[in-house]
């Protein structure tokens, strides 16, 4: 039932794609002017035979029980698997992949093929007492794949690669499942064969898994229209150590407390999730992407709830702060971004906010969603930029974080952070966030260019999406950015924002997490896992720590 | 803060409000000619004076404990208190409390006043080894409420009445937080006096309590637009026995598994919820009811898959069957439901099936909804009925409850039960539930009316709502329905549907729930029991059984 196979290549070792994207020379003038920047290059990362790895060994009983179920083949040690699996794509880890010094690594890497093999594999680590690291895309930004033992003496990491197949769709009640290490490119191209789509466009979508998604709770950026991923999930499978959980899909039910909510966001601290059946709509026919520049923030932000409390949200809503907008127009450059800056300031918006809004569905109805929001743009004094900027969105949408690897090339601290916020505590919480980012690294003396973005809109609030860039401190590029997430993290939560509205917990945000969901919260979710997981050995420092 | 209080009385002790809702004639001739009802007057309930209840005298020192507490006026051990508090309003619980002779009965009825007073009962119960049964609005269909004591001699009732309060209203963010006990008139009648209402209308929403919608994942009546009471709420607070768990509203967080998707329907088997923060919507300016008659059952459901499918629901979207249509004309009786009759037949609709749509809103958003609505009414073969089904319906939309009262006292079985299904069960299920419900009560002699009802569409799927009528079969009521609710339940589990869509699992169903979530599902439910209610007082018997 497989569609074409997406034919993209695994990520760079050492950081994101193979498509090289240099820094436009617009944005590396505002750096050096902003920020200090020098942008002179600073060095690449060296070749993969001189990176350093600690040396684990597997204990050989277990690894010739997991050859007996996988296949030799399949118990990978070699460096480069050693080296692929032992960072996510956190600035963090950039900067220890580029060292070329890594401070850990799984012993071995098990490729199976079924959730069969996945079960026996987990048994034979609970038994052995091995840790167990899931891994899908392997781009987690909050260390949700780092190999860390916990108290374990032996780790492997689990690599859904191989459970890639489109399972099944049922066309009347648009649903379908997916296995858990399908792509996103894969499983998009399976379900436009079949006229539908999933909907689900993370920056990450090429690299990222479908298992990955449901484990974080991710969120794309047609989530508005099409729903977050745990919105889209109606079943899965979970499989723990000793134990499996099969979650049916329902189109709603009151049969209790929901066990697909407590599996969503489990990052693989109760099991590896294997299958997960999700709403999938009708591929759009048609689709309407355009900028307006909005004269400041807080009127953009006005508009967005206006759209969201009158259910008129279009499918994709994004709202740049002027920092953001101000990069985005050096990214630009050339006379055009002149042009607009220009056209902009007659018209009174000094500091304008690129604001992108998209439709998509069949002709009709995009037709009869867009009237509203025409309505209220205008009430809120949005200047129209045509259908150029939604056009060049859609267009670099997956670029950013090829980018940053060009930025880190160059000697620039170049990180994002997110959450989520009711619209009453929004600006309070970017405040905060922003204020936090800058005093830390100014403080340090590199003073940042913090840009934000809305990009998740809800009735009730929405997303707070921040953008980082300054000068690195060399030789202190680690406690450089330690100390500036651990202050914006510590705003955003007093400022009543949650820890993460997709990026997830992790290793970065496991100790802030008790301060979310308090003693108890965290008590119950302790005793799930110790049910679904009594030895512990799924992934050991996520989540819970 | 609080808005004018509702004015409505409490439960009739035997039955539902004090509204005599007589049976209607066409209604009763229809079931004498299809269901061999006899329909003479059976008799009514004995008085209250007569009922007898087991003796179970609270221990002396809990009762002392309890008293300090509350005050002594607020433990109450009078035998209308305990009546009423004895039962939910299932047709079994009809039975008992109309029998004069129940069963069971809480030892006394506690009325805290605030959530620092529920905390330190539910210490003193499980110090004591006491049970307790939270109760809202006591409305629950599936033995909720039932004063089952587990393995404790002990048992009290939990009565939230005096916590009624509208906490907070934030109209920026449009989310209020409101206390349990909240009535549905009197939170709907708070929120209006801002301008705001809460979307939410069960059957039961005269009596049933903000507390009782999140412990049970209420749906209403126009859930299809404002969406489940589960989708509603954001935030709320959990009093356990030992502990308290506080889940911040944010409009959505990727910070681990969902803790508020935990509690609600936890059914008070983990501790007692006493705050709830919504999501509440402007108050509609304009609301547009209307009915159409679909041709059959299955172009009905059709019309209603392509309405979700395309996101173009309305905010209420009611299809009945050709069984519970000709019942609603046999309600209807006189010369309009004859006309209407013949009209549909000249037109080729003999066997019509109701439907009701309904859109609320402001007048310019509603028109712009309605249109893509209009042209797939029109492909899938509806004919208009007007606003005046609409309207009958918006009317009588409350009045089940009080007619099966009356069709208790002419000797009928009146009950109705629930599921959902993805779109390609749907009809299978439908099927296999009716059939059982027909091949059980025939069997005895007394072949059942059953007529069914979509009213919550979803994208995947829909819910169905059965409804039961049949002759009483004579000294062995309980017997009766207790067969074909077991044959219905086993007939809609393996055809593919969920044990509930919103009447939740109680006692009920509780037997059941194994059979949907798997034996992993149970420990994981059990597991976080243990750790938020380690003495097991909490609601005995309901949900884990």
């Amino acid at each position: 039932m497989n569609g074409r196979p997406a034919a993209l290549p695994p990520l760079r070792w050492w950081g994101w794609g193979e498509r090289e994207t240099p820094v436009p020379p617009g944005l590396l003038d505002l750096l050096r002017d902003e920020a200090g920047v020098s942008g002179e290059l600073s060095g690449r990362p060296p070749d993969l035979d001189a990176v350093t790895l600690p040396d684990h060994p597997l204990p050989a009983p277990l690894s010739r029980r997991l050859a007996r179920i996988v296949g030799a083949a399949n118990v990978r040690r070699g460096i480069e698997e050693r080296v692929r699996h032992a960072a996510g794509r956190s600035y963090l880890d950039l900067l220890a992949l580029r060292s070329g010094c890594l401070p850990g690594a799984p012993d071995a890497v098990v490729h199976p093929a079924s959730a069969a093999e996945v079960a026996l594999v987990l048994r034979a680590c609970a038994d052995a007492g091995c840790a167990v690291v899931p891994f899908g895309g392997g781009t987690s930004v909050v260390g949700g794949v780092a190999p860390a033992r916990g108290p374990f003496a032996a780790l492997i990491t689990l690599d859904l690669e191989r459970m890639n197949a489109l399972v099944d769709v049922d066309t009347t009640s648009q649903t379908a499942t997916l296995q858990a290490g399908m792509r996103g490119p894969r499983a998009e191209t399976a379900l436009r064969a079949r006229g539908l789509t999933l909907g689900h466009f993370p920056q990450s979508f090429e690299y990222a898994t479908v298992g990955g998604f449901a484990a974080t709770r991710s969120a794309g950026q047609a989530s508005t229209g099409y729903g977050r991923f745990d919105e889209l999930t109606r079943g899965l499978r979970l499989i723990a150590p000793r134990t499996e959980l099969n979650v049916t899909a329902f189109p709603a039910s009151a049969a209790g407390p929901s066990l697909l909510e407590l599996v969503l966001g489990s990052e693989g601290s109760f099991g590896v999730i294997t299958d997960v059946t999700v709403r999938v709509h009708a591929a759009p026919r048609f689709r309407r992407y355009a900028g307006w520049s909005m004269p400041d923030f807080d009127s953009g932000t006005a508009l967005l709830r206006d759209l969201a409390q009158r259910r008129v949200l279009p499918d994709v809503a994004r709202l740049s702060d002027a920092t953001e907008t101000r990069a985005s127009l050096a990214v630009a450059a050339g006379r055009a971004a002149d042009m607009a800056r220009r056209y902009l300031e007659l018209r009174g918006q000094r500091e304008p906010c690129l604001l992108v809004l998209g439709w998509e569905g069949d002709g009709a109805t995009v037709g009869a969603r867009e009237r509203p929001a025409a309505r209220l743009l205008r009430k809120h004094g949005a200047i129209s930029l045509g259908a150029a900027p939604g056009r060049a969105w859609l267009h670099g949408r997956y670029d950013g974080p090829y980018l940053r690897d060009s930025l880190l090339d160059r000697g620039v601290l170049a990180e994002t952070l997110e959450t989520a916020a009711e619209w009453s505590h929004l600006h309070t919480v970017r405040a905060a966030v922003s204020d936090a980012l800058q005093t830390s690294l100014a403080a340090r003396g590199t003073p940042p260019l913090v840009g934000c973005h809305v990009s998740h809109v809800y009735g009730d609030g929405a997303s707070l999406y921040f953008t980082v860039l300054a000068a690195q401190e060399t030789g202190h590029e680690v406690a450089q950015w330690s100390a500036a997430k651990r202050a914006a993290t510590g705003a955003l939560q007093s400022a009543g924002g949650t820890l993460t509205h997709h990026h997830g917990v992790g290793v970065d945000h496991a100790a802030w997490l008790e301060g979310e969901v308090g003693p108890a919260g965290i008590g119950a979710l302790r005793a799930v896992k110790t049910q679904l997981d009594p030895d512990g050995i799924m992934n050991p420092g996520k989540l819970l720590g």
